[in-house]
C-alpha cells in the first residue's frame, strides 16, 4: 500500500509539471491532472491541499531535485553557464514553471529557502574568485551571477530556423563566450 | 459619435492592456474588461471579435506605438540598450504582455511583421557598424542583438533591497557595461 501511494504520489507530481508547465497556475487544471495520472481530484486535494499548495510542492520538488545538479564553478564561470544552459534545455518544463510563478505571483514568488541558500552559495564562491583575482570584480558577485542568469535565457533570435539543428550548440558557444568576456579580469 | 467611438477603443485598449498584463491571454476575462472601460461584453465582441483577437490587437498596438521610440544606435550599442531598459522600466506590461505570448502561443508569437522589419532593420545596422571595425564581430549581429535583448532582462538579484530605489540606476550602469564588454571590438 505505501509504495502504491508513492507511485500515485510520483504520477501526480509528473501531471501536475506538465499541466502547470503549460498553462501556468491559474490556468491548470486539478481535474486534468487527475485524469493524466490515473488519479481523481479528492485525492489530490487530499494529498496536497489545494491547486496553489500543489503548485508549491511541484516546485519545492523541482529546486530540491535539480537544483544542485550544476555547482558553480567560479573558476570558470563560462563552463557554469554553459552547464546551466544544458539544465535548461534538458528541462524546459523548469523555466516555464519558474516564468509563470513570476508573472503570476510577482518577483518574489522564487524567493524561497531552499533557493536562497543555494543562490548565497554560489555568491560566495562568485566573491572568493574575486578576491583571488580569477574573475573581474568590475560587477559585483550578485551583478555578475544575475548577468549569467539573464544570457543563459538567449534567445535563437527571430530569423533563426526553428529546424537548425545545430542552433542550440550555436547558442551555448555564444553564452560561454559572453560571459568569458564579462568575468575576463582587466 | 465618431470621436466617442474612438474613445470607447481608447478606453478598451487601455483596459485590456491592464487586464492581458495582469492575467495573461486565458486568464483575462472580457467581463472585467468591460467593467474596467465602461463598455459591455457585446461591444467588445463587435469592436475586436474574440478574446485572442482583442489581445491580438492590443500587441498591435503597443508594437505600432512603442518599437520605434528607441532607434538602434549600432555605434553606442551600450547606449541603446540602456534606453531599451528604460523603456521595460516605463512600461512594464510590454514585457509582461511579450512574456504571457511566448508562454502562451509559444515562440512564433512574437515573430509578426511589424517586429521583423523592425529587427532586420537593427540587424542591418550592426552588420555595417561590424563592418566598419566599431562592434566587435566575434558575435554575428543577430547574436549581438539577442545578447542584448537577454541582458535588459537582467533582474535585481534575489538578495537585493526591494524598497533600493537606487536599485534600477545600478542594473542600468550594468547592463551597459556588459554590452560595452560583448560589443567592444578585439
Amino acid at each position: 500500500m505505501k509504495r502504491d501511494a508513492q507511485a500515485t504520489r510520483q504520477r501526480i507530481f509528473e501531471a501536475a509539471t506538465a499541466e502547470f508547465a503549460r498553462y501556468g497556475i491559474a490556468g491548470a487544471r486539478i481535474d486534468r491532472i487527475a485524469a493524466a495520472s490515473g488519479s481523481n481530484k479528492a485525492m489530490i486535494y487530499t494529498y496536497f491541499g489545494s491547486k496553489d499548495a500543489l503548485f508549491n510542492a511541484v516546485g519545492v520538488e523541482w529546486i530540491s531535485r535539480n537544483m544542485n545538479d550544476v555547482p558553480v564553478t567560479a573558476h570558470d564561470l563560462p563552463e557554469f553557464a554553459a552547464r546551466l544552459f544544458d539544465q535548461y534545455q534538458k528541462y524546459p518544463e523548469m523555466i516555464r514553471l519558474v516564468t509563470w510563478a513570476a508573472l503570476e505571483r510577482g518577483p518574489e514568488a522564487n524567493r524561497i529557502g531552499p533557493v536562497l541558500i543555494s543562490y548565497q552559495g554560489k555568491l560566495q564562491a562568485i566573491r572568493q574568485a574575486q578576491e583571488q583575482g580569477v574573475v573581474s570584480d568590475r560587477f559585483s558577485a550578485e551583478t555578475l551571477l544575475e548577468l549569467i542568469l539573464a544570457l543563459i535565457r538567449l534567445d535563437p533570435g527571430l530569423t533563426a530556423d526553428p529546424a537548425d539543428r545545430d542552433e542550440p550548440a550555436r547558442r551555448r558557444r555564444a553564452i560561454k563566450e559572453a560571459v568569458a568576456r564579462l568575468a575576463q579580469p582587466d
